[in-house]
């Protein structure tokens, strides 16, 4: 009974049938193919404005690719402590930008709150001698499982704009965010000030699939470029596309992050005072200690420890196909522990 | 009738049923899982020798990642004037690299000539004001559609090493010249003096999956590292292995080449003297001007121009899942041309 | 009255001297002159050891030169929150090591302490995902004007090694701390376990010269090929050379030091309770808020503000050429805050 | 009687006089200083219109510094085969720039032509699979000590301008080649298209003093913050600004010029048909052979060979400080080959 990451789970049979409903013909390669001239439109509908929207294959590479568009080699990013950039992505921003630093912000529950950013952004005025501070970089969800409302973002991104900082959100479970936000998806983005998301397909039901999506077109020829020069543009491009577009078009994003939501829902109440987060995504990160881990493993839970082991912590996350059996056994076992 | 590029072909049905049988059950993410464990394995059956072998999505990240592995900042890289690396990959060796260089030579039907090497090695003394000469860059097939003979690449891969020079293979169509040469695999790579082969599946059936395959398994480490910083590597990586190991040990690469190239020999019997180029894989380049451009194109075959426009040299490429009717009518035509 | 910093300061006359004495005749360029072949000797007899010696001439140079030939783009360089390769090198390490990043422990007057750096080790366990620890990077004098006693720095390097971490040590200041520790300088570089020394002559009197110290030689080629990629081997070296040359075999670097770290003494005597960190350098950092800052400034003392002005701090450097009589009013007007 | 180069000889006494006179006072560091402050008043003056002036320590670091400012990592630099940047930098250009590549054109006597270009700009179409034309690099004077004259130098900035290509000049002689010409320093550099030019002041007479010379100034920032990042920034500017006021307003850079052209006409009278390339300013290129070279080197002249050795070239570069004696005696020696 995994639940060691989203990662772990496989691909929606909605998104096999995408692929293999692609698999017909010769078709322009390199993104010049009809799924892939579909997806600003796609997108555009799913956020209501105009977008940019490329697909890439890793999360990472959205993430990275779309900071260094943002950032010269002398910039500086703020991200908050526990940002996936920043401790599970092996310095990829800084080093597709060319060598732009990360500024880790201490953070409330996985969320940058407005004064800590306040607070970094007096700490680093721009000199000639300084890093120049360029992007304020969210997640939503954030890893952490917590959830930013759109009226935190709105304040945050503000704030960043105010000083010059452009907004990139890590959208790696986006679907979660706004499966429990029940807003629409130009809420916790553009409306609110986001000017790049990476968008995640991959943890959520797809087989390999992100899409980088510019709500300001400026910087798009760059970005292509970048993707390129990693070597992050897919020759058959049409596969990644045809992902992205069954995905947002059939709301598998939505089914399935309401099913993993409402599972985590279940392991949270049943964890109850266990609970070190909120849980309002797929994720849970609870206090065990030593003893309650062993008991849980030995009763067949794999999960991984959270932080130093000697902290106790450990994190459970629900896939797309997480049985419902398993669910219940986890929530049955970690009552238990209460007992 | 599309002869545009092997890329434009779909993914073999036997790729999307080694997908498909993958696609069940929670699996460690980012490579320990089942399929991709097995990797070095299967490559190490197919070489007749101990390999290590990784998964990347994309022909230009094997190719610029095992490049960076092989050469730091101040590295200068021969190759051949008409090699992938210098002309199609938005410099991704430079980029991923630090900023290495490329030393293009000049090549005969887009090989390598030892002449050609031999003069580059002695024009090219390292001093601490020049780049150091580091890595030896083949393709096999080449860019031309030309294929190594294994002594052929013996003798390069010596003068290489003799130098201190790593030799990189770009093999996107490696098995259109192992079945062009009825040789074994290991013939024109370890046992010719290849370090590292970027050994391509996507080009040939496949979905995306390229291996990056190092001979020599001490620079393994950094390799890993330079993939994940990059963003290649796949969280999901169960997809991309299981279509490497389908397609080495079904024998999906021998199927497909032969398929190609037997096609790319009716096509070059009817071009005859329009040929540039000896066909030996799956690419043909001809002689066509204008007029002739025209009349194929109005006969609803379509393909690239190579080089300038004003050339008019035209390139033609078979996908393994090219019909055949196709073909036989591209024979017809260009045997019309002659009349 | 300018005690803004000890770039402010001129060159000794023993340096143009030595610049002088050097100015006549064709010398072989870029290293190959009898000075700059003096220059391992010269500072292996200073050290007490056999090292490698190489010129440079800034700061920035030495210091994120020596990083990039310790840490890959994946690295992680560990240094204290106020070390200048983070506040004022404008991401240079990052930029020069193609992205590695820095991780910023907190510090106690500048000093990294054993437990902090424990502690960062705990928390950056090394795997694929994440940035490898590469360098302890430390600072002495620190900017905070302390300097380590050799047993401490004996542990931190003990600490560091045992991760498998690499040590480096900008010694903008590093007369500075020998001069108060009465020490060898072997004590605390190789001694306590320094692999490679920023040895810093500008600020203490040079014109232009600071000199990058390898105690273990392995790593000198890949340094001299990118201290030339990166544009900083001097064409005529010769006179970067002399100025080293003649700092340390003169005993300038004590002269000028004893002046400033006595002059130091002076007015952190005078200062009294307004000192924020003991006084073991140049360097003095005040607690003033903005009444006593603006008495200072109207009496024509020119100091920078140190954080953020609402901190109410100062810094004041003493140069080696600052006027006695300048150093004497300063401790008046310094005792007059505390009437 | 050394030949080796421009870079073997000491500095002038002018320039010595210079830094003395400079050296007296507390002044702001890093640029902040009364003779950085007016190097954009003096260069203005030189060249005939507004400009923005930086002084760096190196020629590379002017070089790559301001070639990195105008091309992106997936930028395509064109440069000669002979240009310094390709075969003398170490890949600097490259490296500071984060992936970079030249293209190198066939050169007649070290200079671009107008249909090498045309034929590089339309052999390199821009597409996002290619890197970008970005930057015509030329030399003025060039590595084989020829000079573009205005009317060259303005065809190849039209032509590179109406590709979109910005136009950097590497000016390391730009005193011989302007003193050659007997032009106006603006005829050669804005006025003919130049968007950004090293002017050199080391090779003729500084002790380590360039200026990247900037006609149009929005690229200026970010410049000013590679060259920081990059350690390029020197704490104590006022140095080498004073160097290049002096070396400008003293007119040290022409009587400079004028004797090392002067020295090398003579000897490129004496050498007649041994001479490789027009000599236009103070550098020749004499086909010798190994009887010849070992004569010459037996009657005591030092000089270096050109290229492999089996090709029998040599290279002889007069200093401003060569003695006269010795290039009367160089004259006669070479007149005695011919007997």
């Amino acid at each position: 009974m995994r639940f060691f990451s989203d990662n772990t789970g496989a691909a929606s049979p909605e998104i096999l049938a995408a692929i293999q409903a692609a698999n017909h013909g010769l078709v322009t390669a390199y993104g010049n193919d009809p799924w892939t001239k579909r997806l600003d439109e796609c997108f555009g509908a799913y956020f209501g404005t105009e977008v940019r929207a490329f697909a890439v294959a890793t999360g990472t590479a959205a993430n990275a690719l779309s900071l260094a568009t943002l950032s010269p080699s002398y910039g500086l990013i703020f991200a908050d402590v526990e940002a996936h950039i920043a401790n599970d992505e092996c310095g990829a921003p800084g080093f597709l930008s060319g060598g732009a630093q990360l500024c880790l912000l201490p953070s409330e529950h996985g969320k940058v709150t407005h004064a800590a950013l306040a607070a970094a952004l007096e700490a680093h005025p721009a000199s000639v001698h300084t890093l120049q501070p360029t992007v304020l970089a969210l997640s939503q969800a954030t890893e952490l499982g917590t959830v930013y409302r759109p009226d935190e973002l709105g304040a945050l991104c503000q704030l960043a704009h105010e000083h010059g900082l452009k907004v990139q959100m890590d959208g790696a479970r986006f679907a979660n965010a706004v499966t429990f936000l029940g807003c629409h998806p130009g809420d916790v983005t553009w409306r609110a000030g986001v000017d790049v998301l990476s968008f995640g397909a991959t943890k959520n039901g797809a087989l390999a699939a992100e899409a980088v999506v510019f709500f300001d077109p400026a910087l798009v020829r760059d970005f292509e470029l970048r993707r390129k020069q990693s070597g992050h543009l897919l020759s058959k491009s049409r596969y990644v596309s045809a992902q992205l577009l069954s995905y947002v078009e059939s709301n598998l994003w939505r089914r399935n992050a309401e099913r993993t939501n409402s599972f985590a829902q279940k392991i949270a109440h049943a964890a109850g005072r266990l609970l070190l987060h909120p849980v309002e995504a797929n994720e849970l990160f609870l206090a065990l200690g030593p003893e309650r881990k062993r008991a849980l493993r030995q009763a067949g839970f794999e999960f991984y420890d959270w932080g130093a082991v000697s902290s106790g912590k450990a994190r459970f996350v629900v896939s797309w196909d997480q049985r419902e059996e398993d669910v219940l056994a986890l929530c049955e076992a970690l009552r238990g522990l209460h007992r």
